[in-house]
């Protein structure tokens, strides 16, 4: 089950995809229509709240959908649909993983700079936009802006001092973020969030994806592009710290809530890495493709 | 105008109180009572979105209580109702200020680390608690649980770019934040926002005081007590960047909204900077008075 966010004949609603992500089903008519008395959510935020019992929902309406005469009518064609973030406005801001793939720390530094305790920051919840929108490139704070390709967990039940073992039961999906940073501030200012957290950089899509759907989300490949030139891939095996231990490191004195949004790192190949480096400039088409999750394409303004 | 969120027959509702803080006016039932077809805000977070018109409603309000023979009727003794965090669950994450004052730079390290640039990490919003609330030991990670006492910037008025002329515009009033901190996190995660960010660490309140209120917000005495005893004391124009300088340098790239909380550096004077340091234990009561804006007072539970 692939969920994304899109606006429809004016109204911003939850729809299901596949993994080709050609179609998508119009879930809320579908819901309309059988009648069952039900709230529907009003936004995939609100769906993640729901638990289990939404994904119950989703299948019952799936199923119904495809027993209709006229099923075809309740799936758009993907390019005729406005999609935004998965989560186009987050509860909190964003948690992100920092030097979580070992190859990522000796590009930006040296074998000093292996964390021995995970690193973690923010990006605030503005800086949050879909695919396909446009990233700005923020000339005149910056011209160091940098790509960072990760898969990201979503959470969906609530917890504090998860342990390794339960941590999976917490995980409603994955999406994908593009954690853009501006390099320069993120060196000047020595806490990272001011440098994560331009408008526009941070964007995150195109689906979630439910958890029943990735096998082992720590065996997939990440791969980013800059105009169709391959920068990064590796698989989420190279991870430092796995999924399990990012959860149960943050939830041990933090409770984690349903839609919070955990981006569990980079792998080798950013712009910095490079020598001389490669930053993005205006009209630099950037995609990063998670296996089994998609690809969210965007383009610099 | 001195603005708290309290709880009143079961409702949580805003109230308004002065400096001296022993009475709160039941604003809810005024407006109730008057009916001029304005809807009343759910929550000082949407009193504030509300800007300028309902600090215009809250005059107006007031005002017409004062005229009314039972006037008393609509007042409550401070002791008889519960107070919340004035937002007991803000939109995105806290924004801090780090090394905001040279003493405070000096009593953690050296010369050497006086900020050249702001330095700006965040707590989790789940951090957040109210005025007399508990804040948990959490002795199981940490044995350096430390206290700082700061005041803190509400964002009214959203805004990107803000010039330092126009940051004042920008501000609907200002608040007291105890930020706790884990010390042996902090320093072990190197981004602080783990060990920033542990439940209930972020106390928070009593009031939020309007500008208007506050002529000079870079002349408040800011003052922390650990069982009666002064920790911190030192005036906020010691700051080394100042209010309109930290709302115009976040602002530069990112947008800053209404509801917005930005803590503004703790002075000298916290447990680690003693020597042997003096963190907090189980028991503890830690104050946290700012000029103007009254006491947040917390126990370590």
């Amino acid at each position: 089950m692939h969920f994304v966010t899109m606006e429809i004949q004016g109204e911003r609603i939850i729809g299901l995809t596949d993994e080709a992500q050609n179609y998508v089903l119009d879930l809320h008519r579908a819901h309309r229509e059988i009648e069952d008395g039900t709230t529907w959510p009003s936004s995939l935020l609100e769906a993640i709240e729901q638990g289990e019992s939404f994904i119950e929902t989703v299948s019952r309406l799936r199923d119904w959908v495809f027993k209709q005469r006229d099923s075809e009518s309740y799936f758009y064609p993907m390019g005729e649909v406005r999609l935004y973030a998965p989560i186009p406005r987050p509860k909190k801001n964003i948690f992100c993983v920092g030097k979580n793939y070992r190859d990522h720390v000796l590009e930006m530094g040296s074998e000093d700079d292996l964390p021995e305790h995970i690193m973690i920051f923010t990006k605030a919840t503005t800086s949050v936009v879909g695919p396909e929108a446009s990233i700005p490139s923020h000339e005149d704070l910056t011209d160091q802006l940098d790509y960072e390709g990760e898969l990201a967990i979503v959470i969906g039940k609530s917890g504090k001092g998860i342990t390794i073992e339960a941590a999976m039961d917490h995980v409603f999906g994955y999406t994908i973020v593009n954690d853009i940073t501006a390099r320069d501030m993120q060196k000047r200012h020595k806490q990272f969030f001011l440098g994560k957290s331009l408008d526009g950089t941070c964007p995150m899509g195109p689906a979630i994806v439910h958890r029943s759907f990735v096998e082992n989300p720590q065996s997939l490949m990440v791969e980013t592009k800059v105009n169709g030139e391959i920068r990064q891939r590796a698989s989420t095996e190279l991870m430092m710290f796995s999924i399990p231990e990012i959860i149960a490191i943050i939830s041990k004195g933090m409770t984690l809530e349903p839609g919070d949004i955990i981006a569990t790192g980079t792998p080798a190949g950013v712009g910095k890495g490079f020598v001389p480096p490669r930053f993005l400039k205006k009209g630099d088409v950037v995609e990063v493709s998670v296996e089994k999750i998609g690809t969210l394409r965007n383009v610099i303004d």
